[in-house]
């Protein structure tokens, strides 16, 4: 039998208590529920030998062999789950916030203790692309990451591309629907991804990067506008998560260069990530050896968060049953590298202008585009549009972003501009 | 370190090798390749120090910790998979003939000698769904499991789709690039994917039935026309691998029912089944809490299939740093039932027929087709065929299959059918 306490019986926590309490022939057992104001928590589903409590001590000196985290936030988790491994008890959290940023640690510890953590969770919900990329594809030799990592962000820019709406109208919409949280920051403008896209780089690439390090662009600027010229294109826009790594890069003064970002992007309708819908999430591995491999589902939501939970638990329960596994250095596992990492990646781009009319304005611009070495594709204009508000379109052919960068910052002073130039990569 | 043999040194047991010698960091050494005739199979690219051999009493009294078995075939590879794990090895195969036979006696008799038999490879090749079904998705109660398991199949009916090309030729094009065998039945016949359906049923479903128990039908009988029959349809042709477990059929009497076949089948264009091209392979799990989750990638080929074999190799040399595991009932593991087994889904039905054309067709079809109860949906006919050979196309609502059979029976002897009706079921 395996004990096991919950921190946090919001959604995730709840859900996770549920499955518990339903599956038989589980061999775990729900001993305590923690959460603030634990009283007007409490349930009647729940057996009658769970100890409610507001106290972390209580379940720290119990005998609880596995603590679940579920209650989000860095403080107090963090301090629990340190104090949780110190008294020689196993964690499964859901946290990516915390993995993200302290991982590495947190398993050396947990190693140090004898003990495990699970994160099985804390990326695409209930999409065991963790233990996937850890386990079922340890055999290959993985360089590429994309991925669809927030349910948020896919389902506004499909409402923006199925119904014509402003994004400002879809997010108002999403928040209704319990899609989008009342602070949408975090979504939108791709710090969730960013965190999940580190774990993911860090389990796949076996690269360790801070989050920080990784560029993230918010979705906010993207309007019905970009969904036409992209369709022009042959492509939609998803927010894409970009993780790849270079061992051609590695010279003797860094261990390799990183490609990573996250970012509204335009994807080939042919490509698996185009199809993503609603708040599904999707992840693409690529190896040497394998090619792409892909995993997708339900990537938030308390019942298939709360799965990848219950498997977590699981995946320790069977380990307790043939003694402790050694978490920082299983056999085979290759070591992990700290890389440069850089978003400048080369493909090609979507420059979207918004401008008041009036000619010289493709010369003013090819002008900029030419003198920072990048060549234009195609040039597109919407018919019917104002002449006050024209949405124009440039491709352009494949370079690095950071030429482009540089020709944006002159152009986006330009006095035509209505605002400034939408740049995305097309993928 | 931990020392590996291998049997079978053939496209799946070079790439093994391959892998093994090309990843650093491994803790894994290779010592035996079996094969027969090994002298022609010997290659300069691997170490010295690997011992080549025929006889299987080299490896089995070596001190090899893990037995690789890549020969594929029922016998002698069961006989020495069953020597190894006797001889206290652990066992990896790619073998699904095998597995679907005789797996849960393989891995009886590895939990007795405290050693563990793993087949990741034997179903998706390099998708990770076995592990995937039985950790990743662990703590959900996965009711139904869909798949494309075939890439043979689904190669010959992209092709046909694509290239408006018959059957006979899309199969011949097939074997000439070789994505499929010289003798093609264990694929086209559905035989392949059902052992894969039948393993994918105990690792996922946890129901224990036999490869002969599930339905399989060929997909040599369609034909370009279905192609175009089914785009009326909004959907295409796939041979579908398909069982689900009704736990509200359980009695008394029986332990619930599998629906379980392997046959082409229609789906939606937009369902994720519909729009796996070539020889990819798709699995999708269903779950009661975490709804649908999608495991997609290269199901065959000496690399993809590599991958699977050696992340397998690397799960045993992890748990072999901690204990032995104890197999066959893992904390958590629901108890395995045995089901009763059908293929009489209720769904909508395809009947697509090829007649000399004479008045009153329809009538005798539709007199027989509601004698046994079932409902015609619509009929249609493809403009511009020949009278002697005109295809035309009757769907049925929603009914049990069994129905349809019995129709089936007496419509084949009408003496204006040029070869029996095409039965399919639109999912």
């Amino acid at each position: 039998m395996c004990n096991v306490a919950l921190l946090g019986f919001g959604t995730v926590g709840s859900s996770v208590a549920k499955i518990l309490c339903e599956r038989a022939n589980t061999h775990l057992r729900l001993t305590h529920v923690l959460n603030r104001n634990v009283e007007r928590k409490k349930v009647d589903w729940l057996p009658s030998g769970v100890q409610w409590t507001e106290n972390i001590d209580d379940v720290l000196s119990s005998d609880a062999h596995i603590v679940v985290e579920v209650m989000g936030g860095l403080q107090p988790a963090e301090d629990w789950i340190r104090r949780a491994l110190q008294s020689g008890k196993s964690v499964v959290t859901a946290n990516k916030q915390l993995i993200a940023r302290c991982g590495p640690e947190l398993i050396a510890l947990a190693s140090q203790r004898n003990q495990q953590i699970q994160f099985g969770a804390s990326v695409a919900g209930g999409v065991p692309v963790i233990s996937g990329l850890q386990e079922g594809l340890a055999g290959d030799e993985l360089f590429k990451i994309r991925g669809i990592l927030n349910g948020t962000c896919n389902y506004i820019l499909s409402q923006i591309e199925a119904n014509g709406i402003p994004f400002a109208t879809a997010l108002r919409e999403a928040q209704k629907l319990g899609f989008a949280e009342a602070d949408p920051t975090e979504d939108i403008d791709g710090l969730d991804a960013r965190a999940k896209l580190t774990i993911l780089a860090r389990v796949g690439l076996h690269c360790n990067v801070a989050p920080e390090s990784v560029m993230a662009r918010s979705i906010s600027p993207i309007d019905v506008v970009d969904f036409a010229f992209a369709s022009q294109l042959g492509c939609t826009i998803r927010q894409i998560s970009w993780a790849e790594f270079r061992k051609d890069s590695k010279t003797e003064s860094q261990e390799g260069v990183l490609f990573a970002a996250v970012r509204p992007s335009l994807v080939e309708l042919s490509s698996p990530l185009a199809r993503v819908e609603g708040s599904q999430n999707l992840v693409v591995a690529t190896g040497t050896y394998g090619g792409e491999t892909v995993f997708g589902g339900h990537g938030a939501g308390g019942h298939p968060t709360a799965v990848a939970v219950v498997s977590d638990i699981l995946a320790i329960a069977r380990s307790r049953q043939s003694g402790p596994q050694s978490a920082t250095s299983p056999a085979g596992q290759p070591v992990e590298i700290t890389p440069t990492v850089t978003a400048d990646f080369t493909a090609k781009h979507y420059l979207r202008f918004l401008v008041k009319d009036r000619p010289g304005i493709i010369a003013s611009l090819a002008t900029i585009l030419s003198r920072c070495g990048v060549n234009i594709d195609s040039v597109q204009q919407k018919p019917g549009s104002t002449k006050s508000h024209l949405p124009f379109l440039i491709t352009l052919e494949g370079c690095k972003a950071s030429l482009v960068e540089q020709a944006l910052q002159q152009i986006n002073s330009l006095d035509f501009l209505v605002q400034p130039c939408l740049h995305m990569p097309i993928l």
